[in-house]
């Protein structure tokens, strides 16, 4: 029962009453508080910095004699595909090391699948429609590609253990225009989930009409874990070798919040028909990606163990702002089932679900005490949240003390406009 | 006159004869010598090398206070677009800061074009054709970019002081399907000649039936001498400007022929027009390109200056390689009418043009003797030299006494091959 509910009108004109004068405090205070973006925070970009002091001479030469100062070497260094095909359990021949962005890549894959197709099939851009599956809440650069290129987006509901995997088997067995479906499938984007083996396994077994469909992983978030029992993610490229479906995945990950965003190193893997594929139209697109990148990252971690090793520096970090935004979450909000969230094992949501229709006026409320919040409905295709009620809550950037604040204006804000909605 | 025709049937026999004992002998050494690419010597990534060494303390923070370890800007650190417009001559808001490739952003600008349009233009992948001027011979990686979306190539004859003005004039004029024209305007791939201003002027008045008509302005030798007495390139943006065409040309560069190729720094540049379109997708691609390795080339080369300093230590590498070629070349051919080849005061080619119909044969017979050439024909579109003439020498890569023995063996082919076609 919603607490508001249970309170009579004089009790509910206090309760806002007492949640005004606490809102209107904090924005005298004239903060200027943003969590519209999941970047790391300041000391945890510190922790990387001496890789940055490897010396020029170590650089320059790869384990093959490569020298990495001049062109060439398509798809990586070989010491750099073990790294990051170790990571993502792949093979050395699955993968393909890129710049330094994985969105890069994935724009770059729906681009080329849209002007040449995908491995010998109809140029997307030739067709009459295209459509891709867009489980929702997701990451709203995924549903921004897809809008830039006129793909029409069709809102899959999420639910504990991955996206609704009925209406997806029923959509891509039924619609040829149905090329793709977008997925982060650990520490989701950003409701935090992890999928289950069942999820994984009922995506590799799919049977789409379309030949040239694809699973878009979008694997972020592989090793980004808050929690000592992290969260087990199933092989998708196993699981779809397994059920004869080797071709139908596209993986993609980057260092970005291993390393530097922005500055680390992105990779892709998929089958090798699909990176042969690939890599006849790469070869006309660049000669090559940064092998002194490539190669710093490699002697900085050396395997997936000091990636391990290193990503506990990143959650001892973020692990205490994650408990103390749930937290408040619990103290300011818990029971009056108004808005509901999960405890993420890892990734760099924390996702809220208010009651329907409020979203957009919570974001507004935060946003004129200074809290910036992620746009409301950003989470879904084309912005528009059709319940109006996620909202992502960002919590890695903030320092602790600026963190602390805004949580607590936003659950105020989030009663407030709850409490509203009971007055008669 | 050609020297094997002034000779008698014996005297030509014995000229073969002699010529076939010198390749024989060159032959039986077994060698591996590589002249297939403009890369750098590793004497020349010797000289950048302690860029690499700038302590990671001094890349964290741009001039704007922008923690460069960290996600963000779009289109370069202020200190980059201020160093790269001096470099090409235009204004801070005329430029875009890439990744480490500009023939990747050649290509994502074609990529676009297709997929996007240009301005709010069709789509060039809507078009039912879509064609591309090409002035040859030229980049064979230009054209392989237009091949790959299809895009149908005219042959432009070159001329000493740029391409056939008329030709293009005339073509783009009448032709709404011409969409664009490739250029190295500088010591040019592979003629090594640099366009007169009255090409450039009359690139900047073109007057293209399509709207959305752009010049490809690949101005990737820019600050790369070999004499003190540089060739001095006209600003194509500032006379397009002049001309009322100001959104006609895309300028294209990079640092990969300056620090290090494949892990320098790309540039884009054109009206604020272009660059405000082309960012309402690049925002889209990408959250932004590696600004730590922005703000290490700020840090090393400072300024222009800089630069241009930083130039001479390469000219002075490249400049007896390139001597050592042209005076093999004219001890050898000279006067003999059988092959024609320019002296360029830059860049990283020598063009040479054989008699017709001899350029595959003489690649060819190099090939058997150990010497590998770029691929003839390369340097014209589709592979295909109409008058199978032209091979691109890039003599910058091997060392001096290998490249001597190359140019020896190569050198000898020609006439081999030449003083074959007289004989009775």
């Amino acid at each position: 029962m919603i607490y508001y509910e249970t309170l009579s009108a004089d009790d509910l004109k206090n309760e806002i009453e007492a949640l005004e004068k606490r809102y209107n405090a904090f924005k005298e205070q004239k903060l200027k508080l943003d969590m519209t973006r999941g970047k790391p925070c300041s000391e945890q970009l510190d922790i990387c910095m001496d890789m940055l002091d490897i010396p020029a001479k170590e650089l320059r030469k790869a384990c093959d004699g490569t020298d990495c100062f001049n062109y060439g070497v398509l798809d990586g260094l070989p010491e750099a595909k073990a790294l990051f095909a170790e990571m993502l359990e792949v093979n050395t021949n699955e993968i393909i090391i890129g710049g330094n962005s994985s969105l890069n890549l994935m724009y770059d894959t729906i681009a080329r699948a849209m002007s040449l197709g995908v491995m010998g099939g109809t140029p997307w851009s030739k067709l009459e429609k295209v459509k891709f599956l867009c489980p929702s809440p997701g990451y709203d650069r995924h549903f921004a590609i897809c809008e830039l290129f006129g793909i029409e987006m069709i809102v899959i509901d999420m639910k504990q253990d991955g996206p609704d995997m009925d209406a997806i088997e029923k959509l891509v067995s039924e619609d040829e225009t149905i090329k793709g479906v977008w997925c982060v499938p650990k520490y989701s984007n950003p409701d935090g989930i992890t999928y289950s083996d069942e999820v994984v396994n009922r995506f590799a077994a799919l049977n789409p009409k379309a030949n040239d469909f694809r699973i878009f992983w979008d694997n972020a978030y592989c090793v980004h874990h808050l929690s000592d029992k992290p969260d087990m993610l199933k092989n998708i490229l196993t699981a779809c070798k397994e059920a004869g479906n080797e071709n139908m995945v596209y993986i993609f990950a980057s260092t970005s919040k291993i390393s530097f965003p922005g500055a680390g190193v992105a990779v892709m893997a998929s089958s090798v028909d699909n990176i042969n594929s690939i890599k006849k139209s790469l070869t006309i697109q660049t000669i090559g990606h940064d092998k002194i990148n490539q190669l710093r990252h490699v002697k900085y971690f050396k395997d997936v163990d000091g990636i391990t090793l290193h990503m506990k520096k990143h959650a001892a970090i973020l692990k205490p702002k994650f408990d103390m935004v749930l937290d408040i979450l619990e103290k300011e909000l818990g029971g009056k089932e108004i808005a509901s969230w999960n405890k993420p094992n890892g990734g760099y949501f924390i996702s809220l679900n208010t009651l329907d229709n409020c979203a957009q006026e919570v974001a507004k409320l935060a946003q004129e005490a200074g809290v910036a919040l992620t746009k409301a409905g950003a989470t879904y295709p084309y912005g528009k949240d059709p319940r109006d009620k996620n909202i992502r809550i960002a919590p890695t950037m903030p320092p602790v003390e600026e963190l602390k604040k805004a949580i607590e204006i936003f659950a105020i804000c989030i009663q407030l406009v709850s409490a509203k909605k009971f007055l008669k």
